[in-house]
C-alpha cells in the first residue's frame, strides 16, 4: 500500500488528516490507522463532531468570537463585567484568555491584526464594530491583548491612539518573564521589558 | 469558553479529536479552529473520508490486511512473487514494509503477538489461515517480519517451530543499527545483534 490508488479510502483519510495542522504523515497513518481499528460508533462521533461543529458555530455579532447560539457565552452571559473589553486578534486567543479564570469582562475579537505587508488595515478588522461597541459609554476599560509582536504591537498602538482620546481607559497585558521560566533562557527583549516593568515588593 | 456546555458543538469535537492517538488538549484545539476556519468543504471531505473508511475497509480473506475490494491490493496483484509470505503482527507493518519498495511477495496479518500475559495465544491469532495457506505447496519462504520485541520474538519462534517442518525457508528480518544511527546512541541489545551479524564487506 506505498502509494494506494486514488480511488481507495484510507488513502483519501491519509491524504485529508495530512491537511490538519501538526499531522504529518506519520501521525496520519496512525490516527487512520487508531480509526480503522475503533469501533464504528467512535468514528461516526467524531465525523458527526466536525460536520456540526461548521453547521453550529458562528461568528458572535456582538463581540465576532465563535457562538452556537445567537450571541456567544460570553455576551450572553449576564454575570460577566461589561464595563471591561478585552481585545483580541483570534477567536483562540479568547480560549486561551478564559483558561486562565482571571478576566471576568467581555471580547472583542478583530480577527487578525494591522500588517501591511498582507494589505490588512484597520478597515479589514472589526475595529469600526469596536468603536460603536465604545459609542454607549458603559465601557470603562479596553485591554489591548494582541500578541506581543510587531503586527500585535502595532495594532495595539492603532487601537489605544483612537480609543483613548474618547475617555476610556486603555491597558496592555504585562510583558516579562513566563511564571516557571529560566531567567538565564529568557531573550533579551522579554529579559529588558520584565527590567523595565519591575513591581515594588 | 473555558469548559464550553456540554452540548457545545465546538466542546464536542475537542473531546472526539482528544481520544485519537498523539493529539493532546493543545493539538486537538488547533485542530478544531483550523476546521472552523476551513470551508465548509473541506471539513466535509474529511468527515466523509472517516465515514467511507469505516464503510468500505474490511478485512482482506486471505492475508487478513485491509481491503477495499474482496482481496486486498496485494493479494489481487498478478504481479506479486507468490512464492513468498512475509508474516507481520497488524495490518500497519504492511504499509511500512511497502513503503521500503524492498519486498515484492504476500503478506500474512496474524491480527496481533502471542502473549500470555493477554490471554493471546496462536488460537487467536490467524496462524491456522496461514498454515493452510503454506499446504498449496507454492510458498517456499516465510519471512516473519514481527517486532524484535519480547512478544514478536516469542511469536517468530512459535511460527518457525511449526514451519520448519512444512519443508519450507523461514527467515526473520535482520537486527542491527538504524541506518544513519549513531553507535554511540545505539543501545547494548542492538548494538550486540549488530555486531554477531556483522557481514564480510
Amino acid at each position: 500500500m506505498d502509494r494506494l490508488n486514488d480511488g481507495h479510502a484510507l488513502q483519501r483519510l491519509l491524504d485529508e488528516l495530512g491537511r490538519l495542522p501538526g499531522i504529518g504523515p506519520k501521525s496520519a497513518q496512525r490516527i487512520a490507522y487508531y480509526l480503522l481499528e475503533a469501533d464504528v460508533e467512535e468514528a461516526r462521533r467524531l465525523a458527526t463532531a466536525i460536520l456540526e461543529v461548521k453547521e453550529q458555530v458562528h461568528f458572535c455579532p456582538i463581540c465576532f468570537s465563535y457562538a452556537t447560539r445567537d450571541t456567544c457565552d460570553v455576551c450572553s452571559d449576564a454575570s460577566r463585567d461589561r464595563t471591561t473589553i478585552c481585545v483580541v486578534s483570534e477567536p483562540r486567543d479568547v480560549s486561551a484568555i478564559e483558561r486562565t479564570g482571571s478576566y471576568h469582562g467581555l471580547y472583542h475579537v478583530l480577527g487578525g491584526v494591522i500588517s501591511p505587508m498582507d494589505k490588512i488595515g484597520p478597515e479589514q478588522l472589526h475595529v469600526k464594530e469596536l468603536l460603536s461597541r465604545l459609542a454607549s459609554g458603559e465601557v470603562q476599560e479596553v485591554i489591548l491583548a494582541t500578541n506581543p509582536d510587531v503586527e500585535g504591537e502595532t495594532t495595539a498602538t492603532y487601537l489605544s491612539r483612537i480609543i483613548r482620546p474618547l475617555g476610556v481607559r486603555v491597558s496592555r497585558l504585562a510583558s516579562g518573564l513566563p511564571v516557571g521560566g529560566d531567567l538565564e533562557y529568557a531573550d533579551e527583549v522579554t529579559l529588558g521589558r520584565a527590567i523595565e516593568a519591575r513591581r515594588e515588593v
